[in-house]
């Protein structure tokens, strides 16, 4: 029913005249614009866009739009990205022994609310073979301890590239990857349990509980190097009292971790999400 | 600091081509776009869009920017409007006898939060002259019963014309304005003491605690000839319980009404509210 | 780990005294009171009382506790009912074509946070066998016309009293239930996908998409005679912009509709809720 | 309209009949109990209470009450504390030069939505003083550099003494307090511009734009020696996105400020605050 698009960012030095050159070169090709969207960060200097179009009638070759698209980015001297609306990214979805947010971007992709293909489930676990099951994906059960960490992480890595992995999400996989995994792995989102910067590390409810506070939340980032510093996606929070306990910290929790990892993830999907400098623009 | 911008907004039908058809027009005239929005309402067939450019180094003089912006909505067979972001709009505010919304309005005026003037504080009451005197904005005292209606608005609407009103804001003004008023006023926007559209038309709160609803609302609004019925620009609620009687839902949507309202009269004064068919669309 | 408790609503008329008699007899009995919460409403001039104490070391046996609570609350001149925390209810969910709901609750109460069984699944369609087998509970396909309807009705009665249900849950079952049924069923909460009283009766999303509305909600209640009318439990909202079609809404309004149901059903099944004249109070 | 009450908080070790013995006493007195709420910590083995009863009928005279209340609570081994809801605390406002909060709070004073007077506005800026005369508030401008820090909190402990100062509001006061300041002042509440513990210390809304989150916030909290770590009262939230600047930041942060001090500060001034252990219990 909703035609393809084809979506492109584009990220380069800021002038005069980018949005005109860019949709100009929509246009000149036949193309209908359906979303445009653009930020200049005056102080780094930067032009971001998103320009979404429809495919059918536009005057290249599905196969030739992104080389060209990327061409014209090149010669505004910043990067480009193009992908379409109708692909399907495969995802890798990482977990422990916590159901809570696999069973929800199960659910999502098979009810059509993330364009994605699941066809990996990794665990240090087994618990969660059967629910993967459930769903039709492929679960790998790979153990981890402190001896064994290095060689885990070069079979996952095996595993990212044998089945062709766009993406990985960490979906409470309580595990810390190293930095030569991350190295080498396509770009991976993380749910943390806090509104970060707030309680950065492990024990963020038991933590949140101590200091009495009257929220807690969830944020979904890219994961770099530094420990819960990636660029943030999503943040999420819900109200809390002194009635609840660490437990009820725990339970209220799992809801906003679902919901701020899956608006998250269908960002990304979509195109919506530009990294840049350790933070993101979200066009939404 | 900031520095001035022209703000463009054009509605005309939907075809390939307008993005850089519009912001082709600001790039030969050597403008730096701040800021592009573009909507597509496709079961109306219609584009709407918002383009901010500075005016420095604008190849047209200010005086001429407007006149050539609109002859292009023309050219493109639809509608345009064009502001400057440095402009102050001359706004009226009618109030009756509750002060929270016209405290607030003034407060955020003077602090700078609203890009606007107040010439002019009407009411029907004398009771809020004093807090329009604290701000520096005249008060006129229009007392109104049933006989004296059509009287009232004609002086009401001789004071708008005398002032060059721009805007007129409905700050708790209890009274219904006439379709004869409206006609000939400047646009009108309304808080309603609800998220409508539940509860339209009079005492809100009582039927709200009736109802025993969980949570309360309000909606700033343009103001039609339909009663409650006007676009939406701005929805806010917060959540009641039991113990709430009503008057704390009074107490609590103040708070409510307050935001609501200032949130839809910035984004009206920074042109980023595009209305048509009855609807919005907010370009935040 | 956590000790039962029981937990007992006493509803009567006012006077002074109330709670140094219900917690007298609690403390008379060597009762330790964990939770103890109660409401006035003055306009109606009656006391509302939640009581929740420790089971073991409390003077009574298990059994004798409940007649002994409510003919404490029948010399109090109201009414009371007394359940014990680590009862699990028996509750029929109620479905259509739709799952989210469906596999929320199923979900949650797998995972604990809902302290109830599900012994059953009722459907006009087949679609949701498969989910319902996944998680253990019983499908039942009765599929519903205008001809059928009285008769279905009979069957699903059959079915609640055979299988000695306690609450029947409507997660997304698009029939009106005869007030014939209601008056021979347990207690019934439905969610309605709006924020009551905005938008009763069908195609809710619809309306507000054409409504222009800035929010959307959905509303979990117990179900009575008056369509879309009965005792509010649970709302929660969304934010909406002018970019988000009608499927826009509906995916949004699926996760409002999950929350609202699953807070209210924790809710009731905890026994956190009171109703008295058309209206709830939430001891949450 | 509404009879004035008493309310008493009591705070003691958890043991089985205490609120049996509380309310048991309010009712040999012949109080109507109008709100009764509990809590039990049960990993700090402690018991709290807040009982609020109607003054007249009561068998006491309104002078013998409060001793007689403290007395049960010492035979209880715990400490108590007794307040009217007639009663207008007599409130200091400490200010920069920021007005928002100190606007708000006054206004929210005039129209009885905070039950409390306030005799004095502290500054060491002369910037607000037209707004505290508007009000009809003392204004005593004390400037402060790091030689006259120890003369001035000398003053100020003066003035609070000398006015009968029952709470100091720290209302966007940019000033640290000494530990000798706080041992001798009553208690003193701050509003923090982060949803702490997130940005602790200075310029948080700079760093909040650094680290690119997607929320920020506000958060009301009582002072102690720890810098930004006392007791929790409220905490309120607002979303950002990439399009907002730190300007964008301070100016939206306004409003969570404001809600969340006015919230807490109701919250206080109405006994619903119980502070134990670092930590509040709020009785809402």
């Amino acid at each position: 029913m909703t035609l393809p698009t084809a979506i492109l960012q584009v990220i380069c030095p800021d002038r005069p005249g980018l949005v005109s050159s860019l949709s100009g070169w929509v246009a000149a090709n036949g193309g209908n614009i359906r979303h445009a969207d653009h930020h200049t960060d005056a102080g780094a200097g930067l032009f971001l866009s998103r320009l979404e179009w429809e495919v059918e009638g536009f005057g290249l070759p599905r196969e030739a739009i992104g080389p060209a698209a990327l061409a014209l980015a090149e010669r505004l001297g910043g990067e480009g990205s193009l992908r379409f609306s109708d692909g399907h990214p495969r995802v890798a979805i990482f977990v422990g022994r916590q159901d809570h947010c696999l069973v929800d971007l199960l659910w999502r992709t098979r009810a059509g609310e993330l364009p994605m293909q699941v066809p990996l489930v990794v665990s240090n676990h087994p618990d969660l073979q059967p629910l993967a099951a459930d769903f039709g994906a492929r679960f790998v059960h790979l153990p981890i301890n402190a001896a064994s960490r290095e060689q885990v992480e070069q079979a996952q890595r095996e595993l990212l590239s044998e089945l062709e992995i766009d993406l990985v999400v960490l979906a409470k996989y309580m595990q810390v990857l190293s930095p030569a995994f991350l190295l080498g792995a396509p770009p991976v989102i993380n749910i943390h349990h806090s509104f970060l910067p707030a309680f950065q590390g492990a024990q963020p409810y038991h933590r949140a509980w101590e200091r009495g506070v009257k929220l807690i939340g969830a944020t979904a980032h890219y994961v770099t190097e530094e420990l819960d510093g990636g660029p943030i996606i999503e943040q999420a929070t819900i109200t809390v009292s002194h009635r609840d306990d660490v437990d009820d910290l725990i339970r209220k929790g799992r809801d906003t971790e679902r919901l701020a990892l899956a608006r998250a993830l269908r960002l990304h999907l979509r195109g919506q999400v530009m990294v840049y400098r350790g933070r993101t623009a979200v066009f939404s």
